[in-house]
């Protein structure tokens, strides 16, 4: 049996990946007392006098929804809400398991940007933050963007920020092992979804200057009218040269090839026509955008993949937990930009540079060092820019 | 310390009273390709091509969320979604403990009955089941109405039907104390809001032929054009001599009065007006409409408070758990009447003819005999009135 038809075998025996615990005694009548009525309405009036009390008398302070709509689910697109709740299931799981956070997952029965919001925006006085999970591109961009707006608590979409933080800290490691500058390589995002457009961005933010965008009709290329509003953006601060064509083209001397994209669409000799010691990050999933094994015998010199079956697994795993853990411990109002690239210092800095080879850039999903370290940068980070309610910078 | 300065120092320690658990490994490689990428890519498919699979393959088949506007919490009133957050995690601490469901608490921040009906059936296929908590009426008899007519999974709203399901066992078993016939006595409800409403059409169903009905306004009688729908409806089928009045009037000669409205509006002299052997419930919660010991000094033959301090504690945990976890069990569409008449029974056949006393008419809260009772009985019932989508009747 492959992993697949073993996971839905345990998916069958499981009936489900987390549950509710209860953390408080209730098996007396002085228990149900104090947990219960009469005792639970002293704090409710607590908190109706002082709303900033829901963070000390509930669990609100640790409380994050994993919310999808089911239209992006891995790389099996527009499954639905129920079709969705394994994944979310399991993110809920790492969130706990390597961040302590107690998650929760929301799957949406609607697609509709205004509905999303409005549903989100009524649930939120419950949660701590809010976790965005598996929404297609463009409508993500907006939910996110309206949600961070209008929140006073940490608003995060992990398809296009976790992977953009994991990807940024596989490249940082990948580029001290065939010794090139980030400022100095030329870098192919292909896929402009919601993962690839906020890589590009985030990559720019860390010096990348020669980037090329590339999505199923080619090359992003500004002035091209047909782009919708978030490629149009990334077409002004991408592939300055103009260049217009396809994948192929875009790759011919590339330094790194980044795939967010669609099962098998690079070959070979598309990575053959990169320049010397190039990095592939192929990352479609389930089916990545090259076999692991391709790459490396076209003479790629480091591949990573979305996959837990090989070295180099780039998997936002490694953000979400601790990022949470960070902002949930210094009540960060918003997770910014900053709070984002000490993310990815942080997984970086967990592989030394005398451990570093061309099969290890990252740490394991598994280690809590790698989320404990995510943990410390991002609270440090969310107090050093003046967002956390708890601590002053 | 009385209960409510210990519960607000407890719920300080606690910082939540239930939390999320991880059931599944995910400390290695391995493991994290079965719970998470790439294996769960195949229970999504599995669930994507048959929808129903999401009960088999998920938690979905035991969750349910505890859902509250915040606008009727306790006998508290409207404290909004932030302040109801200590009863409704409460609430899922209990239905856990008592009935091994997965309940999760949200908070709405909204009084729109559209706005809560369309929020909560974007939400529905994340859940097994849905448990309304503290909306006030007359919204929430809409807010069930509609949420009961467009789901196909169970819709419960506690503050009616879990209230009405334990005041029928109670009634029930203390008749059989005074030795009084159901068809006979006469019955008083003092407080006609969410709560009221439904055990006076609940009770109608066990035979109880002459009730009256009272609000802060006074005795609720038909032709009366000031009343609102659902009272209109009520004054159709209760007060059947046409009496006018105040509560007072109503409960000369009463053999049983109810209360489920404010503090302190029942006197000393009005239980003394009732009937001989009177039955005197008095659950306005925290504060009741007249305090167990005077009721008693009055010449009450029997008691019941809601609350957990004294003997006859007629509370809802002794029903939503059993009957969350039945209806989860036998995968029922809906609650039907059938099922909460089970319910009731359930609870009243807990204790013994001989055990029954005028301090011990229903079991202890935390007597998981009296949740099996009722999950037991409200299978059977849903089954037998085809509800259910695993057994055929």
């Amino acid at each position: 049996m492959n992993y697949r038809e073993q996971s839905l075998k345990r998916h069958a025996e499981w009936r489900g990946k987390i549950e509710t615990s209860v953390r408080v005694p209730v098996d007396s009548r002085e228990a149900l007392s104090l947990a219960y009525t009469p005792g639970v309405a002293e704090p409710c009036l607590a908190i109706h006098a002082d709303k900033t009390k829901s963070f000390d008398l509930t669990r609100r302070w640790n409380t994050v929804p994993v919310i999808t709509d089911g239209t992006a689910v891995l790389g099996l697109g527009d499954i639905g809400p129920e079709a969705g709740m394994p994944v979310m299931e399991g993110k809920c799981a790492l969130f706990k398991a390597f961040g302590g956070v107690d998650a929760f997952p929301i799957c949406l029965d609607t697609k509709d940007t205004d509905e999303i919001v409005k549903t989100i925006k009524i649930m939120a006085k419950s949660f701590g933050g809010i976790n965005l999970e598996d929404i297609s591109a463009p409508r993500c961009f907006e939910i996110e963007t309206r949600l961070k707006e209008e929140l006073d608590i940490p608003v995060f979409h992990d398809d296009q920020h976790g992977t953009a933080i994991v990807m940024a800290a596989a490249l940082i490691n990948a580029l001290k092992v065939v010794r090139k500058k980030i400022t100095d390589i030329k870098v192919v995002i292909n896929g402009a979804g919601a993962a690839g457009v906020s890589i590009g961005k985030f990559l720019l933010s860390f010096g990348v200057s020669d980037l090329i965008m590339v999505d199923k009709f080619g090359i992003i290329c500004d002035g091209d009218e047909t782009l919708n509003p978030a490629h149009k953006e990334v077409a002004k601060v991408t592939n300055k040269a103009h260049i217009k064509g396809t994948l192929a083209d875009a790759m011919k001397g590339a330094d790194v090839f980044i795939g967010v994209s669609a099962p098998n669409c690079v070959t070979k000799d598309m990575v053959k026509s990169m320049a010397e010691k190039a990095v592939v990050f192929t990352c479609a999933n389930p089916v990545p955008e090259i076999p692991r094994d391709d790459a490396l015998s076209a003479g790629a010199a480091i591949v990573g993949t979305g996959s837990s079956e090989y070295p180099n697994q780039i998997n936002n795993v490694l953000v979400f937990p601790g990022l949470f853990r960070g902002a949930l411990d210094v009540r960060a109002s918003t997770i910014n930009y900053e709070m984002m690239k000490a993310a990815a210092l942080g997984i970086a800095s967990c592989v030394r540079d005398d451990q570093l080879s061309p099969g290890y850039i990252l740490p394991y999903a598994y280690d809590p060092r790698a989320h404990e370290a995510v943990a410390n940068a991002v609270a440090k980070a969310a107090v050093k820019t003046g967002v956390s309610k708890l601590h002053k910078k």
